[in-house]
């Protein structure tokens, strides 16, 4: 074990907190905030998955992302595709930040930051989600959405309304 | 949600890495060594649990703390009893770093990070424990040290020798 | 905390029973028959998911349902699509009883119960399952019919006629 | 498999929430407020064991249960030792209620619920933790009481009285 | 990877099955009699820990032990302290069994699994639990008969008889 | 329970280890190998799903399990599609051999084994993953090397040849 790396680098104050946001929730927004506290700069990135298209594009997903994190000026809203550890290498970022809500989170994530660490020695830390959002996941709160269930406490208020709107259309 | 606090402070760059390290093992180091390189201050602090005295004293465990982060000169071995939240405000850390090795681990560290965020607003990261230590604990060491087995890839060197030496006098 | 609403009222005496049912399976059916013990009225109802067609239409996995639970008078085998909440609605259900496995089980469905719960204020409760049927499902039943296992063992005599008549033909 | 038992009974309305409650926490509240509004009689009862004698004493222990229960009509305070089941035979009860908040108490509680209706035919049904109060435990309080954190939103009014009160003449 | 060693041994067909057997249960039994048919030679081991000293001694635990393996040609019951490891070494046993009910179990032995692999190259092999005993423990079924609950089917007879006539002296 | 059953035969001591090895990682390569010190003869065979054409055929994947075990003298690579314990039948195998990674593998695994055992009497064995592979799987592998990512460290030499050849050419 080398115990001589120098400590605490510019990398290691930049965050990205990598993820699908289709769309996002109040549950991914109170990441974003509380990660903008202990971070100089965080990246909140949408993850292009071309065999999944999902509900929103790209764009849409992006522009809700900006509205909703538009008073944190150390947050920044991009997308990728490819290798998390290239956006990080790009964007000289240190740590992937992600919010586990349960176990079956947890396996999964733990071995995806186990892959990143070994391929580009990436930290990834998980930050526990907040009691009132642990229930909350895009895709259930699409599912109470298209049924016309109140969606108004699960995701900000610009997003409930385009999701209202893009599901009616559907 | 109050999104306009501002961000990263000197706060959130120090970070605490509190324990029993009752002996400090190679998952703790690696731990210690990786906070090190995200965070400006690493407390490294011996949690003291009077209904608990364990094998090695108080003052014994901070020494082999000390010994073993000797060359990380950003990390500082102290030890504390009372609320954790209580050691981040006097010490003015904004971070507590847990290494989360499976499931079990998960589920209560998760209850402390909740109640820890609600007392005082100190976040929690857990950082994935390297695979390689995944199974590790002080006390699977202290057994196999008690009964004569190898421990020389589980505990840094004058641990070893402690242990080995201590448990030859009980 | 409001202490005050009024005790147990006929709503919280009906009971709802949701699921795929494709088909029925002994592990649904002891569910059923230990609902059926425990509250007035047992709503068995098949969910309604246009994007997986599955093996057996609504219309046979409510007759597979019907047949097998013929002997228990009160129970109601029905249908719905949408919000699980607005069937509670309807039926005046005041509670939604789920089988739990196990621990992939119990992450996924505490999620449904709690939006659940914040979208209607029903509650859901858990019912452990049979340890006898604790490893089946319905898809893994299919599977093992679908190659001439023997799975008399796993669904009621009707439901393994059919589902061996149909797996046949295919 | 007998299908043929008749229907829900008066027994089936009545429930047991058991614990240790050393003391009540807004979790257990919150567990006990939701089974009283789904079950004619609520039995919730101190679980006697003579080997962990705890902080407060049994009469202590339902004398806050009572208190803070006081403006449930169906809810009843009692203790107990022995078994679950015995206490249910007694009363005539037909369903122990508990609250789940996580995988580890999930595992633990099925154990004991498969037991249970060996025993004797009775039920349990898991209710899914409230989300607010999903890292609360009843050690937990009164670990961070000891050193005199706000407890205030984790246990109601009259037990933070009384455990400060405590904690301070130990 | 040395992928030369050569294959399937006398040491392969010898197994170990550990445990504290405070007393064997009906689900140890299960697993005894599986492993029976799965290698040569099944030592059945107690544990010996100092530190607890349980309900019945070395000599009781052995000889119930024995009893119900008596028609078990291949099983032979021993005790042991220290490394399991060193009784593996000493017996020339090259795979530990171990019984698998939860979640829980798993996490923990996988744990002890990695250190005894790294320790001796000694393999542990997990089986899982007959769900009809999946629920079982000796602790728990001790608490059941201290109570004068039903124990006949969670132990041998034999075993059923001791236990109450223990807890009756008590 | 019939204790008389004849002890360790044949087909104990020959062992399947099915997979899908789309392709096959350093983590399966590392339970052939310790799966091969255990058992007289190891069968690996590549389940055929036809439902999900994966991104090698079934021979090449064979191919490469062929060519990665080929020093292993009592390694058989096979594939076969419908019941698992079916080819156990037809090649006398009396034991599964799975590894295990994590908390949700555990779960499903143990469903598939217990049904197994209902089937045909075969019996499961886990084997805990080596700690340095406990994070990989085929499509993780798949994606990274999709992505230009290093495999090196996480597929046998031939794989990392073919698998940057066939995406290359995707």
């Amino acid at each position: 074990m080398d115990l001589t790396q120098s400590a605490n680098t510019p990398v290691a104050r930049r965050a990205l907190y990598p993820g699908s946001f289709d769309p996002v929730t109040n549950g991914h927004l109170d990441i974003i905030v509380r990660a903008a506290r202990l971070y100089e700069q965080v990246y909140v990135a949408v993850f292009v998955n071309p065999s999944k298209p999902g509900l929103f594009t790209m764009d849409e997903r992006m522009e809700m992302l900006a509205e909703v994190t538009d008073e944190l000026p150390n947050v920044a809203v991009s997308s990728f595709k490819g290798l998390t550890v290239d956006f990080c290498r790009q964007h000289e970022v240190g740590v992937i930040v992600k919010g586990v809500r349960a176990v079956s989170d947890f396996d999964y994530e733990q071995q995806m930051a186990q892959m990143n660490y070994g391929l580009a020695g990436v930290e990834t830390l998980f930050m526990p989600t907040n009691p009132l959002y642990s229930f909350l996941s895009s895709s259930l709160v699409k599912d109470v959405a298209k049924w016309g269930g109140d969606i108004d406490e699960h995701v900000p208020g610009p997003v409930a309304t385009r999701l209202v709107a893009r599901l009616r259309d559907a």
